[in-house]
């Protein structure tokens, strides 16, 4: 590559960041791990910390970072904790290059700060922009930050964007495997057990995103965070379920053009170009084999049987304080459903139910929709307490 | 678009040049036609200048011309013939853009023409490339001219590196739709009529490209003009048989990323890219729906079966004249299937013939290409005389 990147990585010891890792591992001297950030997994933390050899590491919870501090003694790293050590590790001046990989709302301040120090962010985080998209382009604008996506859809729609006419594009169509559950019935679907939502047929990817995948709100937190990356009108964005995931998304123009990328379903692909922008870097993947991954097929998405994508296209509609009330309600609701609390589908009717009856707050600021977060989360929680009554 | 584009049109009266009018008529305000350049037919030659009225008309024929030229009388039009008229309209000053649309070897010199004067050449002239690639390629380096591809899957590639780290190109991979005899017998395959070959699936073409096509040897010809067009050496430039004719080529990358141009089968849509380039222009198509195409399959070329592309191959690895020396031989072998004269599994025979004795001569100039072509065709005819002698 033309130079060296020095790269922060917030979320490093979940699913992303592990792969984030294999990708700079696979090429060392393309990259440089500068700082290392998670939540409290402070084992596999010190284990990336002594390979990696970061300048700096933070681990948001205190006792952990203790642990993790001890365990590095004489490394030469430092280990700091809390908000305001992940805010660190995501806009630390060595970083030319900030991987937002935090899962959920707690990834939203340091996205965030890492746009504000106008980095190269790129983006796993959905929550990011799901929440505070409208803040975060702004900021975005102001500072020169370049967000570019990690997830394998908006990756595929930013490059197939690349040189092309940006205000000829007629709409962009996002493809969803479709999950684990693709044409069963509403029955099969009230009966599903957290095992059976985690086992992904085409991806690997940590708890949260998994079940999301399930239920399609994965898809529908990428139509929001769609609309702020490309700048578009939700009516300009459609979902195709493509069980195959060999096409990652796609985008058409005024023309009739429709381009699209295409790829092996590992997350070291986007995660690589996200890095090595606008160059490419070898994998040492094997060429696609279009003759052997079975013919590529496409469906209109069953609304009626995922009803959380419907919800996210009308919170988007309904304005911007809404998608973080839905994203709210959907974290509680996949964390009850984890817990064996909550049914499969009932995750969507949590959602539901508090979109109908949403917290007031201002979503001018990051503080504002960090509180209307919160007050939707217990707001679902309150729902979830008053459904365990009445069952 | 952001300036209106002068056109002239080389082979106006052929199923490109009538694609290309229509792309012009609906959107008037864009293009103005300047000039129009055809073989002999006349007749249909004045209606397009009677309703484009461009300041030029050039046909071939002499006699086509002096006709043309008594029913424009009063026109305004000048109307010239002979090559030297073919080249004016290739060349003439007030033309930006010029649209190579002469169908077989007839196009070579002008579109030779239109590189020297640094048009922007949208080019559908197969052979101009296939016989004088390396001498065209130079030229337009030196002249400034840009090549844009007519042909839908030369226009994909086109578009999908607009953007794009040319030096991460891993392959590119051409589909063809596998043309009218797909999967047939090679019994069946000496038995196909005229007929038969010019009834094509997916794309309505000329004669002459609709038999290449159902021989494959239309592939072979793109190789080689990808090859020219993108610079790549012909173990990065596959072919993948892609029945639908949905994706109408692709790039595969280093990182393993594959992009993809898809669309109708309409070559307005490639036409009208080259005519706008870089802007693209609302076709009035509608949206492309996959979920109607049907599944799309992808498979490996038989190349035992159509043996002509093996052919195409085998000539870019001989060398630069040797694919002079292989369309030559091919484009009699067609035109003697056409008239009856020859069956359809001869076409590869004549051509294997000619290149296992080509003629000698010097390829580092268009006129030595030429004489090149004029001497494959000698032989090729030979070749078919004494065929027809023996049986």
């Amino acid at each position: 590559m033309s130079r060296r990147r020095k790269i922060s990585i917030l979320g490093s010891t979940g699913s992303i960041g592990g792969s984030t890792l294999k990708v700079a591992a696979a090429n060392p001297s393309n990259y440089d791990i500068v700082a290392l950030a998670s939540g409290s997994d402070w084992k596999t933390m010190v284990k990336q910390a002594l390979q990696f050899k970061p300048e700096l590491v933070a681990l948001f919870d205190g006792g952990a970072a203790d642990k993790a501090r001890d365990s590095l003694q004489g490394a030469g790293i430092r280990v700091i904790s809390g908000m305001e050590g992940l805010l660190e590790a995501a806009s630390m001046e060595h970083a030319d290059t900030v991987v937002s990989a935090i899962v959920g709302a707690a990834g939203v301040l340091p996205t965030y700060a890492a746009v504000k120090a106008g980095k190269v962010v790129a983006l796993a985080n959905k929550e990011a922009l799901v929440v505070a998209g409208h803040l975060i382009s702004a900021e975005a604008r102001d500072s020169g930050a370049a967000l570019i996506p990690i997830d394998s859809e908006h990756s595929a729609v930013f490059q197939v964007l690349l040189g092309q006419e940006r205000s000829a594009i007629r709409r962009v169509i996002l493809t969803a495997s479709g999950g684990p559950f693709l044409g069963k019935s509403q029955d099969f679907l009230s009966r599903v057990t957290p095992e059976m939502a985690l086992d992904h047929p085409r991806w690997k990817m940590g708890p949260k995103v998994t079940v999301d995948s399930a239920t399609m709100m994965n898809k529908g937190l990428e139509v929001i965070e769609a609309r702020w990356l490309f700048d578009l009108p939700p009516e300009k964005i459609e979902v195709l379920v493509h069980p195959q995931s060999v096409v990652h998304s796609m985008v058409e123009f005024a023309d009739g053009s429709v381009l699209a990328q295409m790829g092996l379903a590992d997350m070291r692909i986007p995660i690589s170009f996200a890095l090595s922008y606008p160059e490419r870097v070898d994998l040492g993947f094997p060429p696609l084999d279009l003759t052997s991954v079975g013919p590529l097929e496409f469906f209109s998405p069953e609304i009626k049987m995922f009803p959380c994508l419907g919800l996210a296209y009308r919170s988007l509609e309904e304005g911007e304080g809404m998608p973080v009330v839905m994203n709210a309600a959907n974290e509680v609701a996949v964390g009850a459903f984890l817990k064996g609390m909550l049914g499969f589908t009932g995750i969507p009717e949590v959602v539901k139910s508090v979109m109908e009856s949403p917290p007031q707050f201002d979503d001018r600021t990051i503080a504002g929709v960090l509180e209307g977060d919160r007050m939707a989360r217990e707001r679902a929680k309150e729902f979830l307490r008053q459904a365990g009554e009445v069952q």
